[in-house]
């Protein structure tokens, strides 16, 4: 029989949200007359915004005329959105990145799946821990790592524990690193790194030639001015750095999928002769090869986020989330919970009661208040003894479920 | 620096169609008054189809509003694509597949490139000659190969010649290889295996237990009833096949971005202690951990061409482009060149005349017809002396191609 990628295997056998819907399944079967609230998976809920919808209905209706007809677009995304995307969301804030420098695609979890394809199979890797699990599975699919250990740790990543007591913010790596992914606004903390500690991490990444993989898909849920939204906002950051950047949460594109990466073109790499190689000739080579570009109505209804009407209703859908935000952290202190997160995040990390593990107090959560969340646990092994509750919910639902978990705990 | 994937050097320089891009615009450049008529890159030109633009327009309104909003779909697609899926591309031909071994994605590109990842790194492949450059680059980028000898073949890849004496059908493989690719109706030769040819790949596969990769992007194509559109039209090919369809350019949705892969859950591979694997389970994680489905108003347009009104505006398209494909094949042959496919496929395979290469007859014609074809050679070293013509083009281009070939040569 043909051989398989074995190194799959070694997977976990459930990714964490296939296993929460299984036990909420489960819950509503033997209780079908609860009414369950879901502030588990991060998914937004708001309906899609006018401007955004006009733009891809204008799009269409030009694809279904003889002269508007387009066929394959570009792979890293048409200049229209590019060139949007360099002005509003870097130059905007004072940040140069050249257009031909972001590439679009069709989701944050395809590029942050697949950055790793372009580094080397024994490239060395640090993640922090709680973690975005993709970031690690894909490495493991990859075979970069060994078996997980009891706590599900894989032998060959370094981890970098975010504690209470380090402000959730990982340590600089101790060992070699080739890669570090780092997540600010952070999934699932909620917490922000700082100007200076971003400033720390890159000059770290630069001593060391490192590349640092820096997540920013909620940026936009920044409250505080004085936060960095882009990793480039830090003198040296275009020689070691990576960002990723995501349309999912801040304009409700979910279901609508496009997102996009920036290399810099000072970003180097090395071959095994150890000469120096652009990064950005790899990351290009990869996406004419195995992408075909996202959908032209996508891109066009990506670029009416950036107009004046557009801009507006993407900022009232995040207002309503970070609203969401507070009402949870609010509600849950009041009740006498310890939270962390929630404030320039849509998620509100909280530590569980009475030493609860995860799992425990996941359950106790769905049969005592019907409500639904995430167990710190799924996303590392230092989220044990944690849990996440997500602001993109109705209003009506958070403020339900507060009112439940208020009496309930 | 941090290291880089080595492999991704081994490939190529130029991919083919930006090397004709290349030459085009210097050619254009330095005759600015030339019209150059392009029947090179398979892309089509008919406008969107008005079932799939509706279906679109009413999914982007349904996401408009606060109940019919969707966030994250499937990763492996809507259950109502899967469904038509398999009612009208495999019941209606009298092959069962269930909706769950359908996986619905953004492009055949994509898929074909991405299927490699869940085989073994040491896998052994064959491919035939002339093939996709996909098939080929995706496996030298996982480093399954050693580097291209002068005429552009990989070492550890078995290439299967298709010669003109073999009526461009390759020869079963005489090495082992854990997975062959193969295209039918086939890019860029035109010419579709038999059933009684495909009989004898599913029969040496299951004895060699391999796995065929089995391309069918153009399969809607087929003018001659006896062909099979499906390998899964063939007794056994559930044990040994995964086939890919795409919506590109039977519905037109190169700039839309849908295609659907199929695994049968019969389909094993073995693990490295020699355990039975389903494929289907590495590919529904991998799914799941790199990708979030495609677009909910691109999956609805695509179930919009199952529709009776949607199936009659197709097929009309299809139609356009097999009269285009008989006017080039006619045309050239008028004109005294040799031709093959064209009768079941868009693509007119021809011999170029006079022993030139592929790439002195590209700039031959493009020269003195200002047409713009695809090089054999970029297709592999059998497609040298050999030159392929696109039928993805509007009529009035076609016609005045052919007219300007046949008097230019």
């Amino acid at each position: 029989m043909a051989r398989l990628n074995d190194h799959y295997l070694k997977l976990a056998a459930g990714y964490l949200f296939p296993e929460i819907s299984r036990r909420v399944d489960a819950f509503s079967s033997a209780n079908p007359e609860a009414s369950v609230i879901k502030l588990g998976i991060g998914d937004v809920v708001l309906p899609l915004a006018g401007a955004v919808r006009q733009a891809m209905h204008d799009a269409i209706d030009e694809m279904a005329t003889a002269d508007g007809f387009r066929g394959y677009g570009p792979s890293e995304g048409y200049d229209f959105l590019r060139e949007a995307i360099a002005e509003h969301d870097f130059a905007a804030r004072g940040v140069k990145i050249d257009p031909n420098e972001i590439y679009a695609s069709d989701g944050s979890k395809c590029d942050s799946a697949n950055i790793q394809e372009i580094f080397a199979e024994d490239a060395t890797l640090a993640v922090s821990d709680p973690v975005y699990p993709v970031y690690v599975d894909t490495n493991v699919m990859a075979g970069r790592t060994g078996d997980p250990d009891e706590g599900g740790r894989y032998a060959g990543i370094q981890y970098l524990p975010c504690t209470e007591a380090s402000g959730f913010m990982p340590a600089l790596p101790t060992e070699p690193a080739d890669l570090v992914y780092l997540c600010s606004p952070n999934n699932p903390t909620g917490t922000v790194a700082s100007k200076d500690e971003l400033a720390k991490w890159v000059e770290w990444a630069r001593a060391n030639e490192s590349i640092i993989l820096f997540d920013a898909a909620y940026e936009r849920f920044i409250t505080e001015d004085h936060l960095p939204h882009s990793i480039y906002e830090i003198e040296g950051a275009r020689e070691c750095a990576i960002e990723f950047r995501s349309f999912s949460k801040t304009a409700g594109f979910t279901g609508i999928r496009c997102a996009y990466i920036v290399i810099p073109d000072e970003l180097m790499g090395r071959d095994s002769k150890g000469e120096p190689v652009p990064v950005s000739q790899l990351w290009s080579r990869r996406t004419n090869t195995k992408f075909n570009g996202t959908a032209y109505p996508v891109q066009r209804g990506a670029e009416a986020i950036y107009s004046a009407e557009g801009a507006k209703e993407v900022q009232s859908n995040i207002d309503y989330y970070m609203t969401n935000a507070s009402l949870i952290k609010e509600g849950l202190t009041r009740a006498g919970f310890t939270t962390f997160g929630g404030v320039n995040a849509p998620y509100v990390w909280l530590k569980t009661p009475n030493g609860l593990d995860s799992w425990k107090f996941f359950d106790a959560l769905l049969e005592k208040a019907n409500v639904v969340g995430t167990p710190g646990s799924g996303f590392g092994a230092c989220g044990e003894g944690y849990f996440r509750l997500s602001a993109f919910g109705h209003r009506e639902q958070v403020e339900d479920a507060i009112e439940r978990i208020t009496k309930g705990f």
